[in-house]
């Protein structure tokens, strides 16, 4: 039976050159200590974060949570102050106003701490000379320590591999939100908290298998580029997305994403480049913003694929993740449209031949072989609409192998309402009679079905797109997505998202 | 307490001009026969569509299937031929092998029956001489007997309204898909039938409130300009979605589309005019396709909005539906933002200017009325970002009141996490005390939070999109859809919906 990944095949944990850079720790620290929260959940964020990073599960006993006053918080014992913590933590967070932070971040030089989070606002951003004044001299203080720190103006870290593989269920998130990522290879990096960590609703719905999310403030100290650096060496990383109001370092920022992209995609959404917008970014990261077309070059320069649509970001990490995992890159641009709808498959076809893709006509010896699997009323050209179901088998399996052998296309897009369980539940609630049988049967969909499909378009470098007209929700679909199979839940996502793939697999051949 | 309209005031049932119409009685039949049903619900469409018109409720015994051997389908009493029925059935509903069509109509334009919906395919659209010729024999026996029908190749009409107001619960649904959608003030004519009834998971999800649906297949006989003059005199109808593969009476559809769209909005999907989709339009309903810039001058020319994707089509046709249920349509492009986060409020921003809309930098006596309610870190230009919650009630009613009233902008786009039910889960979960008071008043949410704002955007005609990250499953989305409140699930379609808001509202203008 064919082997469905959940990491690609070459992550080999045991060499991980990750190890040894200093952000590491931030992401995987042993022990940490936690200033700003208390037991009032519902009114300070900083409450939420310490109850997500004890939800996390694998620090077990190491948060040590800070506070002047409260013997216990969340239910872990307090400290009146840092230095009265017994170890010395691998990690300080820290979610207090802002004029409380240079003190807090001094005790915590003095107690030897090396990696910082800083949560609070109030900084830079907020364009005051005062902010200012105190970015500079958190900036002073952790130099003397010689410490690194995340933020300020931040949510922190998510790292849903923490202590992977001895810890098998364990995350370590610092967000305020309450809903973890789903695990993956890829791996966000994100001048917005919002984008960072509120994506996770959809993320999770869509299959987006976020590995690491890191949402960065301000960049005082640590920036993107240290993450790209860092994410470029990370075997649990093979994607990357970016949410970008500006690059400091310049240079090597396109420096590192040149070499990074043509081995891990590169998504970016660039949220500067309009009056509003940069106004926007101005009070959000107190950055300048800058020129869309400066960004749309560098984009194009160093491979970087390209959104202001945040549904789009998520589409297409997922879409490179599957390449990734699988190893599927198509050759060309030719695609293939199997459906059971002639409505779907037009807008489908339109929207790729919009997008610059092609949808070739078959041959008439491969019409002629898929007209034996068709009614009287389905279409054998391109799009193949079987109208209706006249064997699962045929629809999911036969018309697929004919199409994906025959070498006249580079991808394929299949539509139709597959569904199983919907169907069965209908008939019980109108009182038809279930052959349990057939019920029994098609529980082995993915292992019968599924599986030859994948095992051949590995084989061939063909991307084999799923959708139809249902929602994530439904458990056949979670099913497909819980795989990493690309499953889509309309029409308009499988085109584009088909167009990325064959845009970056042709930026990728030439590096090959 | 303001009145949350599921229909527009206007509507006015009693006097109903449409119910003169020919179409009427297809759409409101008080008695049907079904010929193509058996007891089979897996493996043939027409058992799937009589267990649908069963399932409507309005029908009660007025149903009568039409069977060769069986004595009973479904339940029901079937009869062998239709001249046994004891009534001269309103609407015959047929999908037998195309073959078999013609000497069925010819039996029922002996008993009598006038109305016809043929599903069945394979005439004109497979391209064959036998096809064309079935589809003359069907045109020559309707003309012979004064019938009009529907089809052939379609899947026939769904009407939510169905008996209104006399049966409040009925539907009339032809349709395979078992998944009615949820009525409102949206009609839509498809020359897919996918279109038509495939989209209920989604417009359901999303609020999408389609009240009559209609899969027109060839248009044989009754076509889309037949059914645009019923929905211009249809009180029920204030919206139009439109799928078009080809428009046959040209003249006619723009001279009524031009008289229609000032008062009901028409959005279109035309998914012809590339190579692959107008080879796909040609064997799905064997029209000719047509030329892509034809179709968007005549968009143009009538005022019709149009998109190439599902998702946008669906998402503009409640934008307008809100739009007309509240009679609000903004008098200008500029919009106001609120938000909780810089992230996605430099999303929207962004998105709403490369739009052709305008964000506008609120005046600096208004910048300083907002920063009383926000915290130190909060932006009080425009996009207003609050960065965190100091109080929800500044931010859901506070914040848009002072905007609304400031006269500054046209309308508001507001962005956050509002979500009570999770956070008290998590809370729950996590071993923390709840305020069950405070449990409470967030009941109250929409009659106290969320009606006053409604009240106010009617009065000012300032259209008022709420946005966050949670998925349209969360109870209180629900909520909010369920009361026509324009809610959108993340951050790209609110400035896409607004931009045509705002050109229809421009668009209207001209007319009054």
């Amino acid at each position: 039976m064919t082997k469905i990944n959940k990491l690609s095949d070459s992550a080999d944990l045991s060499e991980d050159p990750s190890k040894e850079h200093f952000i590491y720790k931030i992401l995987n620290p042993n022990s940490v200590c936690v200033f700003g929260a208390n037991n009032n959940l519902l009114n300070t964020m900083g409450s939420m974060q310490l109850r997500n990073i004890i939800f996390g599960g694998g620090l077990n006993g190491n948060i040590y949570p800070i506070h002047p006053r409260l013997d216990k918080v969340q239910g872990l014992k307090a400290y009146k102050s840092v230095s009265e913590v017994p170890v010395i933590p691998d990690l300080a967070f820290i979610i207090l106003p802002p004029k409380a932070v240079p003190q807090v971040i001094e005790e915590c030089g003095q107690k030897g701490i090396k990696n910082l989070i800083i949560t609070s606002g109030g900084f830079r951003e907020i364009g005051s000379e005062e902010g200012n004044k105190l970015s500079q001299e958190i900036g002073d203080i952790t130099q003397k320590y010689n410490m690194r720190f995340v933020g300020p103006n931040c949510l922190g870290v998510y790292n849903g591999w923490y202590g992977y593989p001895e810890k098998k269920e364990a995350h370590f998130n610092t967000f305020w939100i309450y809903l973890p990522h789903k695990r993956g290879n890829i791996s966000i990096v994100s001048q917005s908290g919002t984008v960072a960590a509120q994506t996770a609703w959809h993320s999770n719905d869509l299959g987006v298998k976020i590995g690491k999310s890191i949402s960065i403030g301000n960049e005082r100290n640590i920036d993107i580029v240290d993450f790209l650096e860092f994410f470029r060496d990370d075997p649990q990383t093979e994607v990357i997305g970016l949410y970008l109001e500006e690059v400091k370092r310049g240079k090597e920022f396109i420096r590192l994403a040149r070499e990074i992209t043509p081995k891990k995609p590169i998504v970016a959404i660039f949220a500067g480049g309009t009056e509003a917008a940069d106004r926007s970014v101005m009070s959000h990261t107190g950055s300048l913003g800058g020129n869309n077309k400066i960004y749309d070059a560098v984009f194009k320069k160093t491979g970087i694929i390209s959104t202001n649509a945040i549904t789009d970001f998520l589409y297409y990490l997922r879409t490179l993740s599957y390449a990734q995992i699988n190893k599927i890159f198509p050759k060309g641009r030719k695609v293939g449209i199997i459906t059971e709808s002639g409505g779907s498959g037009s807008i489908i076809a339109k929207s790729l031949e919009l997008l610059g893709l092609k949808v070739p006509e078959f041959s008439k010896e491969l019409q002629s072989k898929i007209a034996e699997h068709l009614p009287p009323t389905g279409s054998k050209s391109n799009p193949v609409d079987i109208t209706f179901f006249k064997s699962y088998y045929d629809f999911f399996v036969k018309l697929p192998k004919l199409i994906i052998q025959s070498g006249e296309v580079d991808c394929i897009i299949f539509d139709g309402v597959f569904d199983f369980e919907e169907i069965f539940e209908v008939m019980e609630m109108s009182g038809f009679p279930i052959d349990e049988k057939m019920k029994g049967s098609l529980g082995a969909f993915l292992s019968e079905i599924i599986r030859p499909i994948l095992r051949l378009t590995r084989k061939k470098s063909i991307p084999f797109f799923y959708c139809g007209p249902q929602l994530y929700s439904h458990p056949l679909y979670q099913t497909f997505l819980s795989n990493n199979l690309p499953l889509f839940d309309f029409w308009d996502q499988p085109s584009k998202c088909m167009k990325i793939l064959c845009e970056y697999s042709e930026y990728r051949r030439n590096f090959s």
